[in-house]
């Protein structure tokens, strides 16, 4: 068993124009022997986005903390603290965040996918 | 994709000798269509606690409020908010909830396990 607070974990950084203000970490992923699927937790501040994109591989995603908008199909949708957003796979999404605070959220992926 | 607040979703009571005051729910599921792992999320009021057992599969849990304690190899270790645990496959396990305010974690599987 391993216990770890995620703020522990070396994050990465991302900032350019497709990914804007997110740090990213896999917290279980190969490192912890996790063979089926890896989760990540990511923190995006005010005015910050996940890049729009689509792959073959779906996304379980849990809102941890603060609000923003997710985008699939032509819509932004709000979301908020307490929120479950299934995506599956080939299905175009995007993450901002347009709230005050950070927005801190759990995004689990197949081990088929990239860790991070 | 789906969005809902988990706490929309119906639970399932737990109150046995095995298994004391814990609320679970199926977040993510076969419902959703979700093929390669499933996303449940726990409540556990305080003096409550998860089954002591063992199963091929492994867990990878969140912390997402509160705190309390989960048992390994003779052991328990203290757990908190923002904690990431990873429990493999064939290790034995339990979860109590020692603390002043509801525990309420998640919990992922492989689809190849039980939902609930």
């Amino acid at each position: 068993m391993k216990i770890v607070s995620y703020r522990q974990i070396t994050p990465k950084n991302f900032d350019n124009k497709e990914i804007k203000d997110v740090i990213g970490r896999v917290v279980i992923g190969k490192r912890e022997g996790a063979e089926n699927f890896f989760m990540r937790i990511f923190e995006i501040t005010p005015g910050g986005y996940t890049p729009k994109h689509t792959h073959d591989w779906e996304h379980e995603v849990f809102i941890h903390f603060g609000r923003g908008e997710v985008y699939t199909n032509g819509t932004w949708h709000p979301i908020n603290a307490d929120d479950v957003i299934f995506i599956p796979a080939n299905e175009e999404h995007q993450i901002r965040n347009n709230g005050q605070d950070i927005l801190i959220f759990l995004c689990l992926i197949p081990s088929k996918a990239p860790e991070l």
